[in-house]
């Protein structure tokens, strides 16, 4: 938890200095993990708003409560900016979905979309685990992980058919869109050289097993673009991340290019 | 699972073909996640050597136990080429050490060092998860997930200054070392262009806190260059894959440029 994230209705955006009882895995945070003590400043954040410092007034130890007192007008730092990516992904196990959600959150994907294909379990599709409070939660997670404040928006296509026919064209609007998938046939490494530093790309990632051919035509008439991953078969948890960092360098121009926009570097001494 | 590991003790590579028994994780996968019947072939491997097809023969599902024939010199296909990556990571929690491992394996790095920081926490180092056997399950687990068969090696450091001070200039062997860690402070994405496309990169990633000044200092006596990661803070478990990733395109002339070595595309039809 790098990052105390604020509910726009704990505060009075009005009022010049407003007064928060935190409980629960906040509370709890700041007091085993940060150690904090009163007097102490924290970094907190307005879910999809700004980022600024809170004050810890009181803490109390039995019953893991913790007061902080913050000035609306003081939250003047804008979250880090969100990436360029839209993620359009095979439903996978609900565990991993879960994490996926938590992830994409943490690299600053705004916009996840959990598709059907042929190879997605059907029972996957009912499970609690994508109900709207727990993905919720993940993403809160990844939110506080990356010291971001602005929440994606995650949207469930159940039928493969309609979505891919009628909503996916305009989802992808004419920019790249990529279809990754372990079993693709030709090779080529210069591709990567010969995507356009564009505004944005969408990236689709199929199930365990991958798209199955009917789909990848599918998807190729819908405006995307086949393309293999190397000679190894990764888990979509590992292939988000690795994804996102590689296609960092490809966009350097864009104000919103990913996880790396900001590249820092320090000269040795 | 998608390669069945097997042990040289297991196969003799002298007999043209040779018959096995299956038992445990390996038999369970092949009866229950790929249902496969006498007659059926699987893709199978040999730690540390090649990759190729065994003939299932009988399938025993009272006892699970699977019989497969396979002849040593049809194991003719080599596995994917290896990383140039090495990693060196400040010592993290020893579940997310585990997840690390089996990551580091599933993208095709050979060499990790496990190090000691100022803000590793004593008691990690004595974890049983750190334990030979449980790091060895979790290199196969990475390595099924990838279809390789070459085991990474891992080495932990518990002493940071000898580490660093001794070891680590002939790791680098003086090419590009990299120390990742969020409070970078100088900015340059031009820094990632400027990258040679040389044989070996070393990535350092610091512990949770990150490096202390100290630590960094030591760090680039020895070789490294400090960098930033833009104005996200990643997990470990994050950070790793982007870099591979970030780095895959930074290397495109290098035969054994981690995962995207053989990046394959397939025209739209």
């Amino acid at each position: 938890m790098n990052l105390i994230l604020l509910n726009h209705t704990e505060i009075d955006p009005l009022n010049n200095a407003s007064i928060l009882e935190l409980q629960g895995n906040r509370a709890q945070h700041i007091i085993n993990i940060l150690r904090a003590e009163p007097g102490d400043s924290l970094k907190v954040g307005l879910i999809n708003g700004n980022i600024g410092k809170a004050q810890v007034t009181r803490i109390d130890h039995k019953n893991t409560r913790v007061t902080i007192e913050l000035s609306p007008t003081k939250l003047n730092m804008a979250p880090p900016a969100p990436s360029n990516i839209q993620l359009i992904i095979a439903l996978p196990r609900p565990k991993v979905a879960r994490r996926l959600v938590r992830l994409s959150a943490e690299c600053g994907i705004k916009k996840i979309h959990f598709m059907n294909s042929y190879k997605v379990e059907k029972s996957y599709w009912g499970s609690p685990l994508l109900g709207e409070e727990k993905i919720h939660e993940q993403m809160l997670l990844g939110l506080e992980q990356a010291g971001d404040t602005l929440l994606p928006a995650i949207h469930l296509h159940r039928l493969f058919k309609p979505f891919v026919e009628d909503q996916l064209p305009a989802l992808i609007n004419n920019e790249s869109a990529l279809v990754l998938h372990p079993y693709a046939d030709n090779t080529s490494f210069d591709f990567y050289q010969s995507l356009p530093a564009e505004k944005n790309l969408t990236l689709i990632i199929g199930p365990e097993g991958g798209f199955i051919p009917y789909e990848i035509e599918k998807l190729e008439s819908a405006g995307c673009t086949s393309m293999g991953i190397g000679s190894r078969i990764y888990r979509t948890e590992t292939i988000v991340p690795m994804l996102i960092g590689l296609f960092s360098t490809r966009h350097p121009r864009c104000p919103s290019s990913a996880a790396f926009q900001n590249i820092k570097t320090m000269p040795s001494r």
